[in-house]
C-alpha cells in the first residue's frame, strides 16, 4: 500500500496555449443571426454599410429652412424678413421648394426642402404673422443640418471581424438596413466530473464525500464567456465509465473539460482516459502556475481536452487561464482588453520565481486610491474566490509583490 | 404655420433620480431560482450556510496520515519509521484508527482517519516495504489538512443581499447544499416608439423616413442590464394610437420608456399621452445633460415613465443615466462599481458649467498610458457611439476638460 509522487512537465501558460493552438485548429463555426437578437455575439464577417446614413439632408433643430444667403447680415436690430410658404412634413419628401426670400417650418429630423441650404433655430426668429417671420441672426450654409452620409457612408466597414456586439452596435446595423449578421456559433464545452468522493450537489454527502461544485462553476464560467456548457455528469471511477462519458462529451462538443478528482488513482485514470480519446493525446502535464500545477493539456482528434485539477479554486483559475482563451479563439473574438482596475496592494504576496501565482483580492476604497487586499487560503477553499472582487497575478519572474505595489486587478 | 421653442425645467441627473425614486416605490419582485441556473441573477436574501464546509477533516496532499508527535525530530539522516496499516478510501469514512507508530496512505481530499492529526507529503517519505515507511521530516499537528468549517462555517452569511451572482458564487452555494435562491425577477421594460418618420428596420425607408433603431438599441441595453425588454412597436402619431400603445406597455411592464420622435408635434403628443397615463404624471421636463436635455420624467400609477429624446445618441446616453439606475433598483442591485478604465485625455473637451456632458471616446494604448480620444459628433450620429470604446463625463461644474487630464472612461 504505497503512493508515488506525480511527474510533471511544467510549462508556462503562454507556452501551453501556443502548444495547444499548434495542435488544434480552433476555428469558429459561422451561423446567421438576426441583428436584433445578436447582442453579445461575435462577428465573423465585417459588415459594410449598404447605404449612406442619413440618406437625405436632415435638420438637427426645430426652426425654419432657409437659403443661408437670405440671412447674411441679419441682427436683432436689423432682422431679415422671410415669407413662410409652408411646413415640411415629418417622414415624407419635402414638396415645397424654397425660393429667394422664402422659408418653411421644419422640425428636428425632417428632410431639408429643395432650394434651402441651412436651418435657423426657432429661438433666433420672431413670428410676425402667419406668413412672415424675422430672422435675428445669420446662418452659414450647412448650419443645423446633417449631410447625406455624415453618420456613415455607403461601403464603409462599420464594425470589425471578431467584435462582440454591444447595444449600440445593434442600432448601427439596423440603422443601415443590415438585418442579419454572420456570427460565431456558441462553442460547445463538455464537462465531465470524476472522483469517488463526489456527489451531485442536490444530494447530501455521506462522511468522506463532497458535493461536485466544479462542474457547475465551470458551466457558469463557460456560459458567461458566450459558450454553451454541456454537463456530462460525474463518472464512476472505473476506466470504462470514465472513457464512455469522456468519449460522448468529446463527440458532441468542441472542447472537453475533465475535472480530475483529487486522488492519485482518479488522476491516473483521467490521464489514461485522455490518451485513449485520440491523437496526439496528452501534450503536457503540468502548468507553471499556483494554484493549478497538475493540469493536463491534450488534443484528441483535433479537439482540445483539458484535465483540470480537482481543487475548486485551481479548477476555476486554470479554466480562466486556459479554457477561456480556447473559447475566445473558437468565437473568433479579437478584442481582449481585460476588465481591470488599478489598485495598490494592501499586503505582501510571497511567491517563487518560475511560476505565475494568481491571488484573489478584495477591493476597498481608501482615501485617494483603491486598495487590493489579498485573500490567502488553501486552493480547495472556494470561499476565497467568493469573498474576492478580482485577481492579482504575480508574474513568472517575480519572487513576490510588496505591500504598496500598484497592481492591475482583473475584476470578476 | 409657426413653431415655438420647448419649455424646460432642467434638473441634474442626481436630482432627477431622487425625484423619481421619491414618487415611485421601486421594489424588486422576488422569485425562486435553481442555484445552478442563477448566473447573473441578483440575490434578494442573504443566504447563510446550513453546514460547516468541509464537514470532515480533509487532506490537502497525497501522502500518509500520521500522529504528528511520531514525526517529531525526524530527518533525512534519522528518519521516523512508521507501520503502514492500510489506505483511506476516497469518498467514504475512514475505518482505520491510527495508533502510535502507525500510518495510512491518504489522498488529496480524503477524510483524515481517527487517531491521526496531520499528513506527511509523499515527497517527504521513503517506502521501505509494503508495510513500513520512513518519514524524512516532521509535521506539526494540523499540517496539510483542511479543518471542519475552514472554508465556511455553519450559519455564516455567505453572500450579501443585492449581489449579482458570478460563476464562483454558484459553486459556493451548491457546495453547501443551497440548491435554490431568492432572486429578483427580471424587471419588464416596455418600449414604445413614436414618430411619423420612423419605419421598422426591416423596411426600406421612403424619402424623409428613417429606420427605428432606438427601440432595438434600448432593448439590447435593457437586456444587457438583466431586465426584460417588451417591444411595443411604433405608434402612429395620433393621440389615441400612442395612448393605446403606451397604456398597454405600462400595464404589462414595470417601467415604460417612450422614444419621443423628433418633431415638436410628436414630443407634445408624448407629453400629453404621459399625463393621461396616471398620477402624478410628468415630474420634470428637461435634464441638465448634453446630449439629452429634452428628457421627460414621469411616474404614472406608481410606475416610472421615461420620455427619451428621439436622437439615438441622446436616447442611448440618457437611458444609461436614468433607465439603468431604475433597473438596478428594480433588481435590488447593491453594487455599483462601474467598469471603468483610467486614461489620459488626448484632446480638449469643451463644455459649459451647469450641465453634465457625456462624450464618447476611443481608447488607444500609448507608451506608458492609455489615451482617450474624444469622438465629437452631432447627437443623432449613432456611429459616434459605435466607434467608441467608452464614455467620459464632464462634470456639472466644469467648463471643459483639457488634453492631458486623467479621466475615468466608463467602458461599454
Amino acid at each position: 500500500m504505497t503512493v508515488t509522487p506525480e511527474f510533471f512537465n511544467v510549462q508556462t501558460v503562454q507556452q501551453t496555449l501556443a502548444l495547444l493552438f499548434a495542435h488544434a485548429l480552433l476555428r469558429p463555426t459561422p451561423e446567421t443571426c438576426p441583428a436584433a437578437h445578436a447582442l453579445g455575439r461575435v462577428l465573423l464577417a465585417a459588415p459594410t454599410s449598404p447605404i449612406d446614413l442619413p440618406t437625405f439632408i436632415r435638420s438637427t433643430v426645430d426652426g425654419y429652412a432657409v437659403r443661408a444667403e437670405d440671412t447674411f447680415g441679419a441682427s436683432q436690430s436689423l432682422p431679415a424678413y422671410l415669407t413662410c410658404v409652408g411646413s415640411v412634413p415629418m417622414g415624407a419628401a419635402a414638396s415645397i421648394t424654397i425660393q429667394a426670400g422664402q422659408t418653411a417650418v421644419i422640425h428636428t429630423g425632417a428632410m431639408l426642402p429643395p432650394g434651402a441650404n441651412a436651418v435657423v433655430m426657432v429661438e433666433r426668429t420672431q413670428t410676425i404673422d402667419e406668413t412672415e417671420i424675422e430672422v435675428l441672426s445669420p446662418v452659414a450654409p450647412g448650419e443645423n443640418l446633417v449631410q447625406i452620409g455624415e453618420d456613415v457612408r455607403q461601403g464603409d466597414k462599420i464594425l470589425p471581424t471578431g467584435h462582440r456586439l454591444r447595444p449600440q452596435d445593434i442600432g448601427g446595423l439596423l440603422g443601415v438596413g443590415i438585418n442579419s449578421v454572420e456570427v460565431a456559433a456558441a462553442p460547445r464545452v463538455a464537462i465531465v466530473g470524476s472522483g469517488d468522493e463526489l456527489v451531485p450537489p442536490d444530494q447530501t454527502p455521506a462522511p468522506g464525500q463532497i458535493r461536485d461544485i466544479n462542474s457547475y462553476t465551470l458551466a457558469a464560467l463557460v456560459q458567461a464567456a458566450g459558450a454553451q456548457p454541456q454537463m456530462m455528469g460525474i463518472a464512476a471511477d472505473t476506466p470504462d465509465a470514465l472513457f464512455a462519458l469522456a468519449r460522448a462529451g468529446l463527440d458532441q462538443a468542441d472542447v472537453l473539460v475533465m475535472t480530475a478528482g483529487s486522488s492519485v488513482g482518479t488522476r491516473d485514470l483521467t490521464r489514461d482516459t485522455i490518451n485513449r480519446l485520440g491523437q496526439p493525446g496528452i501534450l503536457q502535464h503540468g502548468l507553471a502556475v499556483k494554484p493549478g500545477k497538475p493540469t493536463i493539456i491534450a488534443v484528441c482528434d483535433g479537439k482540445p481536452v483539458i484535465g483540470l485539477p480537482g481543487n475548486p479554486v485551481s479548477a476555476f483559475l486554470v479554466a480562466r487561464q486556459i479554457l477561456l482563451p480556447v473559447i475566445r479563439r473558437l468565437l473568433g473574438l479579437q478584442e481582449t482588453r481585460p476588465v481591470s482596475v488599478r489598485a495598490v496592494l494592501a499586503a505582501n504576496i510571497p511567491s517563487t520565481t518560475g511560476r505565475e501565482d494568481t491571488v484573489p483580492v478584495r477591493l476597498r476604497d481608501a482615501d485617494s486610491e483603491t486598495l487590493a487586499e489579498p485573500i490567502f487560503g488553501k486552493s480547495n477553499l472556494i470561499y476565497t474566490l467568493i469573498n474576492a472582487d478580482g485577481l492579482v497575478t504575480v508574474p513568472l519572474n517575480s519572487s513576490g509583490l510588496k505591500a504598496g505595489t500598484p497592481v492591475e486587478v482583473e475584476v470578476f
